[in-house]
């Protein structure tokens, strides 16, 4: 989350992928994910539901950003955090994100571009910055529970599928080091799947970007489906691959869940920005995807509401499509309870192997 | 529209976007649209809903054309018409619609290709039809309120993203003017993409036909997201990008319009093919589309009977929608009705600059 | 179907596409295909609805393969099994499967590669294999009523869509067959275009697999607007091509469909898959394919109990339709069970030529 208070149009920035301002005579409020922060959040601090951008945005500030943060967070339902600590800008830790939540649990995903632009910055020589991303990567495998790629976003995911030899990625990154301005970012494809590989290879699971997003992706090289065959060549090391988001592509998403017993869903970014259609959009999810293959997450970042919405979206659209399959006679209802809770959190706690203090099947983000 | 009486086998052929007579054993009237003519149409010439076709051509012919186009038109609630005025065979002119309409105003849509193609016809050298066509593409700005491109009809919208070079549009024009005959379509891709960076450079809206239309178009080829690095590209020249129809590929469309804040996405021809379904493919539409970029239109030509049913299909869809989701507790009850307002005219006439005569919120084409 | 009793593995593994077992923690009885058989099946088998997958797999045992086979095809209501017979494995020829189904009458489709590789393992040259092969299209087209391609498994549906010239075909011919290891699978792109264009020369239906299977195929390659150029190249020949399965493409075949009067689809394996989503799926198809041209499958094999969810899953899908749009007035009564009768039989009628024995609308496989 971000620290302390937003300004208006800070705020309005985090409710959008967007990276500019709302068109003339628009707002990024006129979304189903404005919508959605308005439905759920002013609750939370004491307002209607549906209150105004204006009177909830004033009441946020005047009750200041820790308090907000406090009661939207715990307001979740939300029992661990999984969080991608590779992003930039001044946000919380997951510490102070899970003391902000009410003290759950909280796990991390390593962001394998950030971790080797990080290297990068501090190279000394292409021999020894290879040696420390192999290093780097090791350490963070034995403290994280995953890993997380954007090669969708730096390159597409049309990538070659296979592991690329030594000699290639030795020259991939000398011509990376030498080129590079600092802080630039990681666009090679060779040393991108470099990092899918020697993520691979941890035998944690791999969680890669796929679908939507912010407007530096290319969407139609997002679709999952371009990772058949990487997913195929990945299959002998026993390594787990979580796709994100998905969406529109989520039927893709989907198959290869289906078909391949490696690879997971997970919704991701998509029911927060559909609204009004989460569960339209979750029940198109759950046409091929396996009831122990599909996860729930947030992909909420910025700002506390949309942890909120993306917990409560999922919640009421889950039970709002297994209520209705269970009143139609075509799920049984013992069943229909015991996939909600694989899919809230069991599912997620298998494949990133988490703990549960007590047992009791909490929401995980 | 089409002048005059029609032949049963000509208004069945304005029934559908293929261009061959229905295949043994079927009808046209059996689909969605035909369901939906049948539905609206009938009990505006004094028939039941649901009349057999026979009974409704029949009754059609005896009002004759001219009556049953005024009853029809007179039907649709359309407030204000923006009228692509390049299609061949013998149509009315916006002025004869909007007469037949019931004196609503009428607006004229620029289409780029027979605007050249016009101009080819009667070109004397490379250099004076090039500034012809410049002329021409100014001439048209002072009057029409924007341009349409059917690039997806003559090349695909494959296209690079960049302008061409003065130097290739010469050679392109060239290289046409010389093998073409005359009536020959512009299928060029350099000129293609003159045509839209022309358009770009107006100031004026750029409609870009996407998604489905008759069997001239590869599909695969119109999908919108290939006009991302496009809309990336003319982004700078300020030019607004409305992706027309978009089905089945509409969830991309919405996709540029919730990132890129020159980029609107319009039902087009969508909710009529769709009849039944329409309100399904609407929410679709309305998952990640900012509520200040969708735009009504029914892509209606030919048969009058077409802007009815994608007037009707329109506005019970949207009302339809908003109503659920204000029942569910989902979306504000005075916001739904702004956003309905917004969807159905006053994108479009901030978009494409009409002016109200008296302010109240009508349709528009 | 397979023959015999089946082991708990084997049962499993007939209720996927996958080639593998189900993940770690995870069953494919959970999945809307596993939950459809679970609700469908039971009371066939004297077991309530829902059952436990061990329950229904110790009863099935004990009624032994027959008589569960027996009671679960006579309860689907199929009037004529048209019925793929070049699948691998040990399966009941389609006299058994018309016997075991109650009698009802069963026609044959020939799988080109299946037909094409019988012959490779006993060619006697390039030019006697080749003429080996024309003759064996002849003579199939003389009993069968249709033909299939899995070029979407073999290589992908982005072929050039011409036929191969002779000398191409022969050159392709002479290479795998001195290369080709006995029972190796026919991938030459040039001699799959042959088969279609042989089949299409026949004048019997052509089944083309499109969209999603078991992993052996890249789905992205399987979509059927790739076929857009080899549906407009084989136009001529009066082929008529059905396109199967499509999901989750299934809206790029309806545009085909609506547009090409040469092109059908058919629903395939992709309700089955579906469960509960079925209806949801079946009205995305029935968008833009003229209701003449959608037909009816279940692509069932190896389980009997794929045929009772392919057709119960259809029929209340259908009806689940078609009843609401009658409900809501955009459908009257008396065309939606015609239009209802057209999807569930007398499309696959009229395209495969069948004869109905007493003019009855019984639904056809």
């Amino acid at each position: 989350m971000a620290r302390g208070d937003l300004t208006d149009a800070a705020f309005e920035a985090w409710l959008t992928e967007s990276d500019a301002a709302a068109a003339p005579g628009t707002s990024f409020f006129d979304t189903q994910l404005g919508f959605a922060v308005r439905r759920w959040c002013p609750p939370l601090l004491d307002l209607e539901p549906h209150a105004p951008p204006r009177r909830y945005l004033d009441r946020r500030r005047e009750l200041g950003a820790a308090e907000a943060n406090r009661r939207l967070l715990g307001a979740t339902g939300i029992g661990a955090y999984v969080v991608d600590t590779g992003l930039p800008g001044d946000l919380t830790t997951p510490q102070e994100l899970a003391a902000a939540g009410g003290g759950v649990p909280c796990h991390e995903i390593v962001r394998l571009e950030s971790l080797t632009e990080g290297l990068a910055d501090r190279a000394d020589g292409t021999a020894a910055f290879l040696d420390a991303l192999d290093r780097a990567v090791a350490d963070a495998a034995r403290t994280a529970v995953g890993f997380k790629s954007l090669a969708a976003y730096r390159h597409g995911l049309d990538l070659p599928p296979e592991r690329p030899r030594p000699a290639e990625v030795r020259v991939a990154a000398d011509r990376w080091l030498v080129t590079r301005a600092p802080g630039e970012r990681l666009t090679d494809p060779v040393l991108l799947r470099h990092l899918l590989w020697s993520a691979a290879g941890t035998g944690l699971p791999l969680q890669i970007h796929t679908g939507f997003g912010d407007p530096d992706l290319r969407l139609r090289r997002s679709d999952p489906l371009l990772l058949t065959d990487f997913v195929r060549a990945v299959r002998p090391t026993g390594c787990t691959v979580v796709l994100l988001h998905c969406y529109p592509y989520h039927r893709g998403a989907a198959y290869l869940a289906a078909v391949f017993p490696h690879v997971y869903a997970d919704v991701g970014l998509t029911l927060a920005h559909t609204g009004a259609r989460a569960g339209a959009v979750l029940a198109e999810m759950l046409e091929l995807t396996p009831f122990g293959k599909l996860l729930f997450s947030t992909d909420a970042y910025g700002l506390a509401e949309l942890y909120v919405v993306g917990a409560e979206l999922f919640r009421r659209a889950l039970v709002g499509l297994v209520t209705e399959w269970v009143r139609e006679g075509a799920w049984p209802a013992g069943d229909a309870e015991r996939v909600a809770a694989l899919i809230a959190a069991d599912n997620a706690r298998r494949v990133y192997g988490l703990k549960t203090a007590d047992g009791h099947p909490d929401t995980t983000r």
